[in-house]
């Protein structure tokens, strides 16, 4: 684990999160891409699964075994579906390997998982070591976890942008609503009529809701962070755009709070986090800005006629959404900067 | 007014609204449209500030005058920033002709206006007259009226959802969120830095929030169609679409009420209108469905974790948040059916 | 056939030029929509494959037979995919039903079918009664016709913009260069990893050059049409939009000829065509404009550095390039107004 | 300039270009950026005009001024309108600064800008020593060079693709026709009507043809690079996206030439260079898998029924087209690693 580069395998290569974490690996220079799986390898190395990574990755795939990448790698990124980690995960933990899921395999208390992900949790014992891999709050858990469930990518803003203002009682733990915007990236690879681009352009709908199970995501980890419990009404909606996600969150005011003191205390929060931009006061929050970076945008505002604070967020899902995120998780698991191989500035226009 | 095909002024011709209007107008079979006038005419026609009417509509330009106006025309659209429809729709009313003001000089109480609009109402008789023009609650009162105020492209969908829920005692008068999503076409023709192609592709983002002059108006006419007071939380976001407003809004159930009995009292409620699809419990609202058509979708479904319900509506506005309910108000005001040129089905994909 | 509304079968209705030809259909006032066949009715009507269409038409399906249009209608449009319409139409023709083909079926020489097609012509004889359904240069031939193959979406504007200035001695029948933009609704509603909205946005490329079944069908219309044998080189290729073909066509010039004789050229051809407007030189031609309308633009240059001729074509695909093509063709088959049902103004913006 | 991180200027900062540039110079290890220079620095720094660099960037702007630049820097990127950078450079280069010049002063012979760009050269004996800076194909006097006239963003793709094939005697040089498709980031920053996102969803269009200045730099660098005199029938379109461009040559084939061969040519021509991905016979290139990197992806194919070679080039405009081949030239400039700074894997999606 002292190692300057450890090995480190990929289950779960082909879809956009895979690329997107290959292609953020390959350009890391404290780690060593060893073993990339996939459901179907056929004998195929990466770059005929992503064609934009031709040339800088002649890699072969193997197969989703977690016998294979043990032998391979000391730490593993597993971007499979949902339901697959929980299985995987505890035969490579058990091999010694270091795991950062970004599946909702280990976030939830298994309880919820009947409920939201429709299967019993097989490895409950693994999941209570879980540590919730958002490192703006938890960085002192993940340092020394063997096992990080990568956070959600609309949980990420809603929680970032929520927790600080709660912790210092400047909004109630009254339920909250979340409204949240994605773009066509979220919903995956997988073909369907609604996520091609002649249904998804002009269009804004909302998905899954009022069941999307980043739900209790939300309601748990604003629990662990701030002790409080808090209910949330979060309704996901599709934009038509490929990367972004941009969370309007609207919670209860604690008395005679504005929208400085609400900017200033998320400043305050996240003065030494290398990847949290707190916006002054009226400036809007932008997913654009923030597009192939693992920035995550955060702004605040007071509406004193209705007592509510409104607290916007926007990141890049697949980066810090998913596997930016990922990476910086695993940079703190690994001892190295927590920056290394990410991006704070976005790609414009 | 028994006129078949009573001849027509629109005032601010130039914008996108106008150019939809124009173009609703021409394929009206009731209706002649007999002045046009823009802040620049020039001796142009119609077709050279909208090439798209090419060959469609061989209409000079007249300046915005009332005079000019009310000389051709008995019915007038008024399609200009707002701010100067307060101005000239008195000179029209006093010289007989019957008014549509697609801007917001005449939809809210005088004493609204210094706060949300930046000016004193210079004709706070006339604003008392006025009616407000959303023909699904108001029919009775646009059919008489002289001047109608047509709804803004938020308050629309908002109001249309939320208005029965309350009259029926389905949900409680407590303050209701509202996150509307918007396209760019109703940022307007203006040329801004932030309405480029380049900076809007990609970009989902607030604006003008938490003080967008659709807040008192949908708490106004929410009042005016249920007798409640009701406080709104409005945060109104660009998606990178040109037509389309999808609103979510988020309000507290009265008690043990379901997706179901929400459901049908929408349905019931609009039972007759020709322009509102109620969606059966669980589809979802989709602003693609209803580009180019005068429908506005509505959805509902009760939260019972949190005790919410949450309404969605979706419309074309540049449709059915503007032009197309301009044209239905007109319809109404001029005796003619109320669907005559209008569509009720979106041009898809 | 005298009939003022005389009954019309679709079958392969559940596409998105089946959707279109219903929505042209359903607001036409010299039709009635009799039958509605798709590969699997199971029961269902229109508006549950083509949600857009709810309310508007509560019309059942029925499978793809010959048989049971042909008791219903006197009309057929078909708009299924390649190689379907030459089994299927033999039977309706025989029947009396008079057929539009919007497939490639009925198009081209019975030789040309397997080095384009992959298939043997099963129908020669119905074949060579044929009539290509482009208008604006055949339609004294469509009038009469049993049969009609609706033409395809890039040789439309490409021999429009040509055929004219071939058959005036401005251009030479040397080999033409074509080259052809269009958007995801011209690669139809099946799914595919590439016309995801992911993999789509942001993506302009070429596809399935040089062997696009468009290419011997520009050869031989422009022969058809005006005499001359002319190859062309076309390269179709993919750009973000939904809706929109714009082809460029660059041809040689036969001497010393200008812009405006080019121009004056096009614009004579087509004085009276109620559905293309030529623009007047140095105006750009814009899919945009022409957006839900059944125009098609087109625009001439003269480049007298290289002996060139550049002609864009642009149209709506759907519309001019498919359904609203074959409602043009239907028209004049049935003794209607040409226009009848379609619109000469895009939806815009 | 033996220095390892030698100071660098950048005039003309503000726009996307310029922005482009400071991104990449930021995370380049190579390079110490010492001045940035916009038209109206009025006080601001850097991350004011690019609110995406905030928190990278803390850099206060100068104007642009060649004596300010020359006194901190040793290299100048000129990213500013066609025009300027020729009066500028030449007190750049007489105070010892080395100059990558990205508009097109400098880029063709002197008597060609009276009618491509309007204006009398002004430093016509510059323009003599200036070198054009496309690596692949000059990169032995670039390494020299003072001054290197940074190549157009159509240009780049056109001559690397028919460069080496008319060079191995593959294509005649007949005159070429060079079809090009460009995103909206190539119109630059300013704000026009037509550049506005509702003006620009949906809509491919040509521009500026059959004059587009990028014409005579086509043929001229065919030239320098092959001998062969050249003429280019030249069309740029606009289509919906922010960043890429794809051109689709059409060029006469010598003989009885494959398509594997014209793609073995060009294999061999680049089996050296780290920025250009030939593609295997059959593959279409594609502008999204190139986003954001500095590679070209090649493509060609021959017709044989029309005797012609087509070759297909796409680049992100911002990076291979502009910024990117900057830093490239700079790289080569420097001594530096070519490859320095820059990436060759897009961001997908």
């Amino acid at each position: 684990m002292s190692d300057a580069a450890p090995p480190v395998a990929v289950l779960g290569a082909s879809g956009y999160t895979g690329g997107e974490l290959v292609r953020l690996l390959l350009s890391h220079p404290g780690v060593e891409i060893t073993y990339l799986g996939v459901r179907e390898p056929e004998g195929r190395s990466i770059d005929q699964i992503h064609p934009f990574l031709a040339g800088a990755a002649d890699l072969k795939l193997g197969d989703l075994s977690a016998e294979a990448a043990s032998e391979k790698a000391e730490f593993a990124f597993l971007a499979m579906p949902h339901g697959l980690s929980a299985g995987i995960a505890p035969k490579l933990l058990e091999a010694g390997v270091r795991v950062v899921d970004l599946a909702g395999d280990f976030r939830l208390p298994a309880d919820e998982y009947p409920a939201w992900y429709g299967f019993e949790h097989p490895a409950a014992a693994w999941l209570e070591k879980a540590v919730y891999g958002l490192p703006e709050l938890f960085a002192d858990r993940v340092a020394g976890a063997s096992l990080v469930a990568n956070p959600g990518c609309y949980p990420t803003p809603a929680v970032l942008g929520l927790a600080p203002l709660l912790m210092a009682g400047l909004i109630t733990p009254d339920p909250v609503v979340v409204d949240g915007k994605s773009g066509l990236s979220g919903a995956g690879k997988a073909l369907t009529e609604s996520t091609s681009f002649a249904a998804s352009d002009e269009s804004v709908r909302p998905y899954k809701f009022p069941r999307h199970q980043h739900t209790p995501e939300i309601e748990h980890v604003l629990g662990l962070a701030t002790g409080h419990t808090v209910r949330a009404s979060f309704v996901p909606h599709l934009v038509p755009q490929v990367r972004g996600v941009l969370v309007t969150s609207y919670a209860t005011l604690a008395g005679d709070v504005t929208t400085e003191t609400l900017t200033d205390a998320l400043a305050e929060a996240y003065d030494a986090a290398p990847f949290v931009r707190v916006l002054p006061a009226g400036a809007m929050a932008d997913t654009k800005r923030v597009w192939g970076s693992n920035v995550v945008e955060l702004q605040a505002a007071a509406d004193p006629r209705t007592g509510k604070a409104i607290v916007v967020g926007a990141l890049d899902n697949l980066v810090k959404g998913a596997a930016g995120q990922a990476v910086q998780n695993f940079n703190i698991m690994a001892g190295q900067d927590e920056t290394t191989g990410l991006s704070s500035v976005g790609v414009y226009p």
